[in-house]
């Protein structure tokens, strides 16, 4: 595994985002911007949410991984450089796209657009119907942790050098972390911590907060326990692994009877699965089933 | 303890739930179908869901320990022979009761008065005002989640073998896993790596990602604990046990603001019982003081 | 630090809350009444809403710690010595000020009215926008509990005594801990566990459970740590740190859609701020930036 | 038409409700206790849950009309001096079922328990998968509002005499009124104009503020234009009427979005129903289609 | 009756608001500041606020009449002069209060503090727990529409001129009218249109509407039939009266499910009151019954 | 004014969307298939979502215009034929797109991914930031209630022709009917008797239930209303108008405390913009203030 398998072909148009299948059913996505520490410019963002787009509705992949180029960053997070060129300067912010000076309402105006956006195409990977195991490796700040909280499933190698570090550049968070750490891991006096202080966190820190749920030794063996996973996933029943992947993200959101009526609506079709029985008769048979394309 | 006082004599009826009282105002009830490793099949889990409707308003009972019967399993599941001849054969489900073809709608809509009936009778034991112990030991799988998840503490014996199962059948759980797991530990991380990989995790992995609140040395120990606590639990205000209960459940699902308006309506008249007093004369007396029923 | 810095000017009125500045933007706000344990009384809650209200408005400040005075408690909970005069005496409640005797449903009136004043006062301090850092040391029971859910960040001393001990003294309680306590810990079963039984826990299984992020050796470390992250808070752009508290609080109680909304419409003006040229230049320039009031 | 069709077997065995057939597939429901008023004791609601729960779950049954028996009263409400004496006497309240005097939060439990038996039965009419429509006719006070507001279409006769009467007996209405009453009208001011006064108004002013959606000359009208809209939609494919249903009362409780991804999961199997080409081919055909049991 | 009482004594220190009691238990508040057409500058609506507060903890008091003082206007609004002064010059908005200049993200904080005072202001006549017959006569222009929204009954004289003003000076309303219109009247096609167009809506076309009850003549009689109403609320309990307005504030926010649980809860101990058998028992008696203070 | 102004420069390449512009900043929608009364297939429900996307965009625009093209029809609702060509045919339903048999959970992603991504379009209207004003004119069936529910505003010509027609293919309306209804009309009786009956009702009927706010007596006389209103809103400030319907949006999903919390934040920035000053000075002088694109 992680020897170098081709691109994908259904997805080699990407120019920041790499697509190989390391398995059948399973794709690996790498941030592939080595050489800026694969910091994101608004044209890798919406690369990261077309590329997700389409794995969601690609049939024949069931799980994902994602990871970033290279030995040094899973992400550095925003390419600050790019950003302040697209923001403009003047004071403290921007949005005008041309010569004329904007009030601040017209600027907040063009800012929300913008923020939106950004927000929408992170966001793809959370709606992606297909689970996605996210590894943190090495430098994996600001933005790094925007997009992990949107994985299912969070791996770091032991280098990962994590932090929610937008407070430095004078903004709070707006691309997810501070939406979704408080719901993905258990203790609010940490996640205000790092989150307030924009202080360094290690794999150690994280795996003890619930952030992450394995940490291995270094980027290649996280990535390989984050493939085993999808390998893992991608032999069982589709219609289960998705099932069970929009259900849970619909609990968190939403009260425990909500939930379970949505449940119920939501089996009274996914039962009618030709899955079951095939599930059913390859464990009595202690043989691996095959299930259909979804 | 546990040395097998006899069952209670209003609750003698039950073909599958054994009912015994350790100690005054606890009652211990154990999933009674030891030879079937504690699997429900629907005669199961409708007595599961009438045991803890009578033990809700018992007025002689304060606290209750949940436990399987037999030293083997908590409970082994859904009993899938009952399960698979209720569904029918056919196309990947079923719900029709007789002799015709129904479509897929009409499918549906059996599927989901099944589900919700199912759901039900489980939900039973959250809804029991008084509070529930549950001891996990041994095989506890599927279903056994669902059914801890509507507990208030969870205890496990260290050999006691959990796994979300049900991805492994070809289904997402539907009972109350995925809809209560989110809620009760705090790394969604974990909670998508046990859900969706079906994996075996151990007592002492539960109780790091907070599923359990102890780990005891066999089930012997672990019912020991349970009922200790129970009679802890048994020994206080039954008006600010209950009350206790019910606000932490109504916190986990309403606001911040709504949960502090619902307390206060609900302290306006519960700040009214005579267990107040009592309560302070026994603290300052230093003598355990008796409550009345409720 | 903690060497007695003199009561702030603007602050020196109050007679149960001592606020000093052991550095520059930074409060540190001492519970007051160390001969009764700093338990609350009436005027003891007025005035802790009042001082956080203070703070909340006051420009100067950026950052505030909370503790008790003296060495043996942060506070030993509601003076139960003046609760129970003002509650008066009578069928277990009250609620009448006068001599008539009131029905349950007009005692019941008085009693939300009380209930509601006394939260109010206490929510202050998580409605204050400057971050809050409460150190937990000693004697911390029943009160403590609901007030320190308020704070942002909890530490606790090795010396911590905690339990949400409400129930021993027959009541649910109705400050903020039952509403609170499981939206900023993961584990539901431990959460029930400590506010069923009133069982006191210690620092280390504080952190363990994820109630405090931070355990030192005594009270003067914990305060030490404290005010060590508020002087880290201070320096850095009130507009990111403020906007960062406000964000996370209002994730924790919203949807994650809603949340990414209401961050987008936030951060429309918020990052109009000059705090963000000015964080940037300085972290290239590698000099601390200096930042406006706010 | 209403000219006293035979009660449907099924349905023989009820004490207080009448249930006929005048149409295929369309039951109506009558309130069975015309020298009360058709008032309501415990006994009768009971019933009136129970009767719905089995229509419910009558596959023969597609829409159903409610009405009182007899030409005085749709019904005068609670049945008061049942009320009263199941009650008990004393301070205004009560719950006690024995000798004993009980506290103030031991008799709320009882309330809270009578309350709950009593709006749940009532809401079985709203949780009745078959659409009701409900006819007020003659005295309609108290308890008539509580059940009509949850039927799904209200038709008045003109002599329909209409109350929210229960601050007239020094109580807030408890069995569905509040609730539901401000969700179903449009103006709040007329909402509380008749519920804080508890004075009547007529047939003409339901229609006006849409409380009803239609107003007949007399008892026998209305019940024939219900049993004509209940004909109507009887005859009309049932997975596309109950879907209707279920997914309009869900539109009324949650949010647009909600709604419609809840619309899109129902209907991703209901749009799989042999009813769709039914009727698609009888529409063309120009004939009435006939479809399956539901 | 309206022939001039005389102020209450307890509530003579207003400057802007005039409190007489037309009947006993009933207060009547006039905006008194004809002069300026009742034009609300700061010091107006911090009044407005303290004299609902003082209301709400009024034991004398069970209803509650608003007008505004003299025959021209109920209010013309805001003041503009008093606001304009207020927010300062510059380029459109403000917030500083002293002679730096603030960026964007710091006049947004004044800003939104200044909006949440005045917001908080008005909505204490909805929070008052005695209801409010709001009389809107004469020039009724922006702010009149957010103050009425706050009460319970709304009644219109004939001449009254509505309209939702703030678009025509550049602003979305924010003092209440966008958020609760939609929640008092029935159609959005209508909200929007008077909100959008800010055009004039006449006493007939509110009616209509449902955003008023009643029209009268002249505000002569408009006042008068708000007394009579007060007059009659006055008279019943005020444990029911009270309740049914919290219930149904309750039930017009939250779900059918959640309020029915309230109300439970809520009954459990206003049953108790006394004022249940009292209402019984002058029912019996026809003789009107009194209640003791609330 | 309607006296065919040439199609928007811009919004020349739609194929069933002609935009024109009857006054500055206006544009005046019309569905663009009268052959086929306007009915939608995939492609015209594609570019409606579009169109819609692209006027959110365009800050030359301020207010919008949708009717359908040609006299007989705004819209027949869904374009039955090129529904059943594309959901294939098969026991009532499908969403195969190959020769394979799907059995029903796999069909019913199909269907899920097809619904969502027709509400999305429909939706696109509800979203985009200027206000729309919608003229149903004469057949207005299906699909074209589902449509109108996305307008702020509805007019209606005395011609129109409304049914929520869906019940009578078989199936419950699913592209925003039954979410959205129950939320911009009033009377719940009135919206479940139209839904599911799915019988006609005139444009004067919709008035009374405030489904429109006005009612004309033809085409071209609905049209103008329409462009009056339009032309008045967009001679308002662009920043008051767009955030009146932004809040009033947000007002009708959500709480009336959270709608308020938003509004304040809105408008902090809002507040800010160069309109205010402009506004004012305009009614001051009076004459109509110009204000910048947005």
């Amino acid at each position: 595994m992680a020897q170098s398998p081709a691109t994908l072909a259904a997805y080699s148009s990407y120019e920041f985002m790499r697509v190989t299948s390391p398995a059948p059913h399973v794709a690996h996505v790498e941030i592939n911007r080595a050489p800026k520490l694969n910091a994101f410019s608004q044209a890798v963002w919406l690369e990261f949410g077309r590329v997700f787009r389409q794995i969601s509705l690609d049939a024949d992949l069931r799980a994902v991984v994602l990871s970033g180029a290279g030995d040094r960053a899973f992400t550095a997070g925003l390419d600050l450089g790019a950003a302040s060129a697209s923001l403009g300067g003047g004071g403290g912010g921007g949005g005008g796209d041309g010569g004329e000076v904007l009030d601040p309402a017209r600027k907040a105006k063009a800012l929300r657009a913008h923020i939106e956006e950004f927000q929408g195409c992170i966001s793809e990977m959370e709606r992606c119907e297909k689970p996605v195991i996210c590894v943190l490796h090495g430098i994996s700040l600001g933005l790094a942790i925007d997009i992990s909280c949107c994985a299912d499933i969070r791996i770091a190698a032991s280098n990962a050098r994590m932090a929610v570090k937008e407070v430095d550049i004078g903004l709070a968070a707006d691309i997810g972390t501070l939406a979704r750490l408080p719901k993905i891991v258990g203790s609010t006096s940490w996640v205000k911590d790092v989150c307030l202080t924009a202080r360094d966190f290690s794999a150690h820190e994280a795996l003890q907060a619930g952030f992450v749920s394995h940490v291995l030794q270094d980027k290649a063996g996280a990535v390989q326990k984050a493939v085993e996973i999808a390998v893992l996933l991608a032999e069982k029943s589709p219609v289960a692994v998705q099932g069970t992947k929009e259900l849970l993200n619909y609990g968190r959101e939403n009260s425990t009877a909500a939930t379970l009526r949505y449940t119920s609506v939501w089996n009274s079709v996914a039962l009618q699965t030709a899955d079951v029985p095939a599930a059913l008769q390859g464990t009595m048979a202690k043989k691996r089933p095959s299930f259909a394309k979804l």
